[in-house]
């Protein structure tokens, strides 16, 4: 059985030049992959019709006309109720249809997740779908949710975060029982507030490989498949990495800019530099996943180029061929068997 | 006028290999500063002895005996109760009845934080005492406090953080009203929970220069001069900002690692990667404050070197020579009044 997954074509910084043609790099690394690209029919076709593998694909290609775009700056209930033939609500539109198994999309985040949410429902027993993304680490991806979707979650709701990040990781990494973590101000048992202790409570009384509280810094070592938190701890944890990166990415660049020798250097140290920044290339591991919704949904950054947006189609493809949506269901309906 | 400084010298990692070398050096930065070392008396001479330049500053110089140590592993409650002849007791005691100004210590912090609010009590008007510390950014440091002191705080509380913190950086830093920003989910105005609301008018009410909502990112742009935020996120934030400085530490080191070429390159790009390293090093900045107790109390990192452990020394000088404890309070009872 195939593979169909939908992308909303318009949507990202870059619009068709990157989702078509990641889009076309998807086919060629699954022959069981079928992509229908939304948004504006003739510039879709024109976009296909620049690349040279166009031809060998065709027939696993559909092209879904939707005559608007929603932009970055629409508010989510904008895009919501006003923006029904958007390129990201057709795109959802065919997951819920079933005409295809998953959707992803470069647009605004706000309006992907009302849209979804609306158009898709949550799972059975999800109180609100959670924004999970891997980043990189010492060693592997580390998966970490929620990214900022919920505040104040309650300790039940990150109980579902856990399910859910579990599967998805088991699933896409083929980490048998992955081991998740809860994030906290210190590793100690009685760290922390009374949601943490709530919590972790709750995730060593579920059958998740729960090994405790985890620090901020622990994000980076790898040595855990899933770490859970809150979304305002989650959107603050991964904003503040980004600001310490794009600092030692500046300073790295100045270093070298800095005189005749030093640019000498910097040409010299290309291929190392380049090694480096293959080891913490967060594009790498774009494709934020929207989980607990009844439909496979991935987020890509909005700057992605063709490559990480080929990530998140992966991501996309993994998930719609894991069916985890249905595992989520099950493993969720179970645990709160078990604990009724 | 002199500013005395007291010195918890068998704190931190290295001890008085650390503390005391640091204590001489601060000495030739500040005429004006006598330093008392606290801790095994025996020792410190030793130490002092080694140190070439102890001679030059010996009448600057007091030594006062301590018979015991915390120890990193100590709980604070055994540390408040049981050692009560330690040398961070004993350097704050000095605080406490006058004879210093500030103290430093790279010991616990938790013990440290017990002590200095058991010995020295809370200013007026101050729920709990707040850690406040700078770190690199693109431009100049940023002052980022709760990281970690207080977690659940209540809007009011964190007014008086950014009180506080505004006062510390106002005097420490020579910035005339510096900017605040509140750390939260989105900068926009309807963004992050109750809280977040309750606390930004609160902020918007005061006589702070209040720039508004700042994102984890913001920390490291260096465009506001205090971040305020909950111990909880505060912590996170740092902990995984240090995750991720260290996985970049890492990776650099590998890539020149790898074979015999790049190795080449690490040494022709070493002055690169000094001058890049001074950027981003955080023992620049090392130094963080207990702000809001009776006193000035500095907690240096505990694997603090000589040059890092003199910033903390550095950092204390400087708060008591503002007498920042003196204008907190002043302001507290200002802010408090105003809006009685």
């Amino acid at each position: 059985m195939s593979i169909r997954v939908s992308i909303d074509a318009s949507g990202g910084d870059f619009g068709f030049s990157v989702t078509i043609n990641a889009g076309i790099s998807a086919l060629k690394t699954y022959d069981d992959l079928l992509i229908n690209f939304v948004g504006d029919e003739a510039g879709i076709k024109n976009e296909l019709n620049k690349n040279s593998s166009y031809s060998n694909f065709a027939d696993r290609i559909d092209v879904t006309h939707a005559s608007e775009v929603i932009n970055m700056s629409d508010s989510p209930s904008v895009a919501l109720r006003h923006k029904k033939d958007s390129s990201m609500r057709i795109a959802i539109n065919l997951v819920k249809n079933g005409d295809a198994d998953a959707c992803v999309s470069a647009g605004n985040t706000g309006a992907l997740m009302s849209i979804a949410r609306f158009v898709l429902k949550t799972i059975e027993g999800v109180d609100r779908p959670a924004i999970m993304s891997a980043v990189p680490t010492l060693t592997g991806p580390t998966h970490v949710l929620d990214l900022g979707a919920n505040i104040d979650s309650r300790p039940s709701t990150l109980l579902q975060f856990a399910i859910m990040g579990s599967i998805a990781v088991q699933n896409t990494e083929n980490i048998e029982n992955p081991s998740v973590g809860l994030l906290n101000v210190g590793s100690e048992e009685l760290k922390g507030n009374e949601k943490s202790q709530e919590t972790s409570e709750l995730l060593k009384n579920s059958s998740l490989n729960y090994i405790g509280f985890v620090e901020g810094d622990d994000i980076y070592k790898g040595n855990i498949d899933v770490i859970v938190c809150d979304g305002f701890e989650g959107n603050i944890a991964l904003k503040a990495s980004e600001g310490v990166a794009k600092m030692f990415s500046y300073f790295i660049k100045k270093s070298f800019n800095k005189n005749l020798f030093t640019k000498l250097v910097a040409l010299i140290a290309q291929p190392v530099m380049r090694d480096f920044k293959s080891k913490v290339d967060p594009g790498k591991y774009n494709g934020a996943s929207l989980l607990g919704l009844k439909g496979v949904v991935v987020k890509s950054h909005g700057n992605a180029d063709i490559d990480s947006f080929l990530q998140a189609i992966k991501e996309a493809y993994l998930e719609a061929h894991a069916k985890i949506t249905d595992k989520i269901s099950t493993q969720l309906t179970r645990e709160l068997e078990e604990h009724k």
